[in-house]
């Protein structure tokens, strides 16, 4: 492509600037996604309307983008060799994602939204569900390959345990969990798998 | 208690009447729980407010009255006496009441307010997911004491697994299900309670 390079306040900063990101989880957070628009991110942030679209055509893609950025490198968990503790360290890390300020106050919001409208469950698998599974993928393909897991292991099932379990408890039942509950969760889902790491 | 018969207009006619159900029903999936009052409720359905009032203190207790009587007979399946069977006919029911209007356009949003709000989090458990869990545990328990799950089954974890993998997948995520889905959850449930019937 050919770009010129824009000057002064249209130089677009590289990367989600502090202020629009923290802005936009808070509106989520207070407001939910049906109420937040780009008028008031951009108020509240103290930046011009006219920054916001330049980087993001909707709310959707604003809101998307944001998410992303924080969302998806917390799925990248580092690949031990062992499989309980892999295990272990990626449902921790889901836990944390799912469970603590600001995404436990935003996420249910955000299934509830995207349940009324196809089209932003579908850009939520593309920008955050997608990524976040492929960075997980090679440890689990790394575990068949070690022979710790069966060769047919259905990736998309193992995916979904380490969050499932945790989301129904935690954030639909809300209920309480033992001190152990995400050890007792890994446990589950290595004979959920057919793990021969025992 | 002491009470006397009421007359006239102030007989309660037994359990939920259709109308109010519906309306109760109708005024979710349209516009979700914050937004449904008694008022618009008994407006819609062609009842008095104070027909709705004598029934109920709050909005809260209604929702709940009108959701609990439809959701909680769902989970009363009959016991074959085979886990599998058993299992794959509660996983099935599960699956039927998350997954299809208008509960599968209620429980989202009721999800996203319930994490806004404790309270209703608390009543949600206590007149939907005990009652439901209440009636699926016998089941569980005939399994165990004919040695096909293991004598320390841990019971809520294996509630949470019928239900967790489908709401992720299908209500979460909204991601598509190959046609013998329930079937390969069903297998992986026993996979993970380590069960003897293989």
């Amino acid at each position: 492509m050919n770009r010129r390079t824009p000057s002064g306040a249209a130089v677009l900063r590289p990367g989600i600037t502090a202020a629009i990101t923290d802005t936009v989880l808070a509106e989520l957070v207070e407001r939910g996604y049906a109420r937040l628009s780009m008028e008031g991110v951009a108020k509240r942030a103290g930046a011009g309307k006219s920054a916001l679209y330049r980087r993001w055509h909707t709310k959707q893609e604003m809101v998307l983008a944001v998410l992303a950025e924080l969302s998806v490198p917390l799925a990248d968990v580092e690949d031990t060799g062992s499989l309980r503790d892999d295990l272990r360290a990626m449902i921790g890390a889901v836990a944390a994602w799912l469970t603590e300020p600001p995404f436990s106050r935003i996420l249910p919001d955000l299934t509830a939204e995207a349940n009324r409208t196809p089209e932003l469950a579908e850009a939520v698998a593309a920008t955050i569900g997608e990524p976040r599974r492929a960075l997980a993928r090679p440890t689990l393909e790394r575990a068949i390959a070690r022979g710790d897991l069966p060769a047919d292991t259905d990736l998309e099932m193992a995916q979904d345990l380490m969050a499932a379990l945790i989301y129904w408890r935690l954030v639909v039942r809300q209920a309480p969990a033992e001190p152990d509950y995400l050890d007792r969760v890994t446990e589950t889902v290595l004979r959920a798998l057919g793990a021969s790491t025992k």
